[in-house]
């Protein structure tokens, strides 16, 4: 199956870096010692190609959706969760919300296919594909045209965000049941066993785990698809979570920064980077959470979390915590003052 | 040789622990699911005493001073770097300000023992002990005098804080040639082996810490005090890190927060619990950073930092750039909602 929304994304230029890295080892400390903040603010000066790099009006958009596989009892947290958890968004009262407030992020809700009537008039951008994705135990989770219309309508939201001066946003989700998807995605798109890919979701004990191990592997079983990145993405993909992947895609070509947040996003970025390798330079990874497989997916894209707090909320809560180091590594190159001008004797 | 300066600690009474645990699992989220975030929540609930706890005026204390042993070669930075990276705290362009300014840190800057006259009218607490420590490859690096100055002083500077309105502190220090110190403490606090202890400071090469190492033992070798804490501790200790001491201790007499920073911290903290055992739930240990032995002596205290960014700057800013998570506990605790107010199903 082909990929039906094409992307234009390049890999950041690198005549750059020999002036990002001499600007960043004459900052006042020894060589390296600060870590991280030196990689990011590498890492953030390619992609923006400048020495003076700067994050404009961060924002988290959280795609949620609905999954028909939550039927089988992949689950611990019934479905109407999900819609719960909207309206809690909406209120202020929720994780993301306390996070969001801190760093100054706007919060964007995105309803990319919950299955339940949300109001129509509390901020919600409403791209719903359908209510819910269809139980991909016996057949695909969504149609060829409907992962199009996901890739295209999470690229548009991120487009937005962009005209509203953007330079960085962090994704998250909700959907009860899409550890379940993720976990699948990594399987098929890493080659890793399906066992490590599976975890406790929102709480699932031993018994539960080892069900949801069950129906998952046989829906493995079950896939009759061509294999092919995008067939897999489709087969067994939230709706949320294939629109991440186009917001994440569209992010990149727009040459923003994206924070990574938990599991969920991670096999998001993977899913993004099967299809376009060249989105990966512009992905930070704020955090590794605690749901069993996350450590082993970020190995596999030789990702190197900033935070391991053992968070696993979802809702973009683990890239936001991240972001304050991203904005302290960008604050570094700008504001530290460099040997010469500040008359200390250099000593490496 | 007895502690020449008595503290009052107490631990945090256990009672409202029960209704803080409560509190927090009744968040609108996964029992759990924000990791750190609860557990910081429920130490500073106990520290404060209240459901409702609050960061106040965060101030980050550097104590600055020089050490004897630096003649003998142990580190690769000249000892006119501890005055001139001074200079550079007064000026803004060092690592510790960026931080500062971005987490609404006041900076104070205290002058334990820095062998060199710093201008008196630029915000420099003048607190001098005595210009530099000994070379304690041969004798103790201060008298029980001068250290018990250097607790009195370090007390006195946090007692101003806490009149001030300040409840959360982090410390940091200046002073080249203090992961000799730190090593040494740390071998003879702990028990384990020097050799595991010494690390490149600000930058050795193996060639460097080898040296390093045969002169930190032959230190080790001509000890000849009487094996207690206090008497480690000023044998071979540097003046800022006495101080440090004396203001930790003072920190969790008057129930405020201590953010720990790196190594030479962290062997602060150490020291400091070998005095007063009480001491050690008021800390926060902000960061395991790159220098060797700093995981070992963290482990030691059983402590687990919150960040591990690769820093090894000191100064405080390994435990500033983890304030914001501690921030987002408390925020956690009071602005989240809980399952009944927010008519979310409760599934766990």
């Amino acid at each position: 199956m082909n990929i039906p929304v094409t992307f234009h994304i390049t890999l950041p230029d690198e005549a750059i870096k020999a002036k990002l890295t001499d600007k960043i080892n004459n900052l006042t400390k020894p060589k390296g010692s600060l870590g991280r903040l030196e990689e990011l603010a590498l890492q953030i000066g390619l992609i923006q190609q400048t020495l003076t790099p700067a994050l404009r009006h961060p924002q988290n958009i959280i795609f949620a959706a609905d999954h028909g596989i939550v039927d089988e009892g992949v689950s611990l947290s019934p479905k109407e969760v999900t819609w719960q958890q909207i309206s809690n968004f909406l209120h202020g009262g929720a994780g993301v919300n306390f996070l969001c407030r801190q760093h100054g992020f706007d919060l964007r809700i995105v309803d990319a296919g919950v299955d339940y009537d949300l109001p129509q008039d509390k901020g919600i951008i409403n791209l719903k594909v359908r209510r819910g994705t269809r139980n991909y135990l016996h057949g695909p989770a969504m149609t060829e045209e409907e992962a199009a219309l996901c890739l295209e309508r999470g690229a548009e939201v991120v487009i937005r965000c962009h005209e509203e001066g953007s330079n960085i946003l962090s994704f998250g989700e909700m959907g009860i049941g899409n550890t379940s998807s993720s976990s699948l995605w990594m399987s098929f798109l890493t080659g890793i066993p399906l066992a490590q890919c599976v975890g406790a979701g929102s709480g699932l004990n031993t018994e539960g785990i080892r069900h949801k191990y069950e129906v998952l592997n046989q829906a493995m079983h079950n896939y009759g698809g061509d294999g092919s990145p995008v067939d897999i993405i489709r087969w067994f993909g939230g709706l949320e979570m294939v629109m991440a992947i186009g917001a994440m895609l569209q992010a990149a070509q727009l040459k923003m920064i994206i924070l990574v947040d938990g599991f969920i996003m991670t096999s998001c970025i993977l899913a993004a980077s099967r299809l376009y390798p060249e989105v990966l330079p512009y992905a930070i990874f704020g955090h590794c959470g605690d749901e069993s497989g996350h450590r082993l997916l970020l190995n596999a894209l030789h990702a190197n979390p900033l935070l391991g707090l053992g968070l696993r909320l979802g809702e973009g809560t683990g890239a936001i915590c991240a972001y304050p180091i991203v904005d302290s590594a960008v604050r570094m190159i700008n504001e530290m003052d460099n040997f010469a001008h500040a008359s200390i004797t250099k000593y490496f």
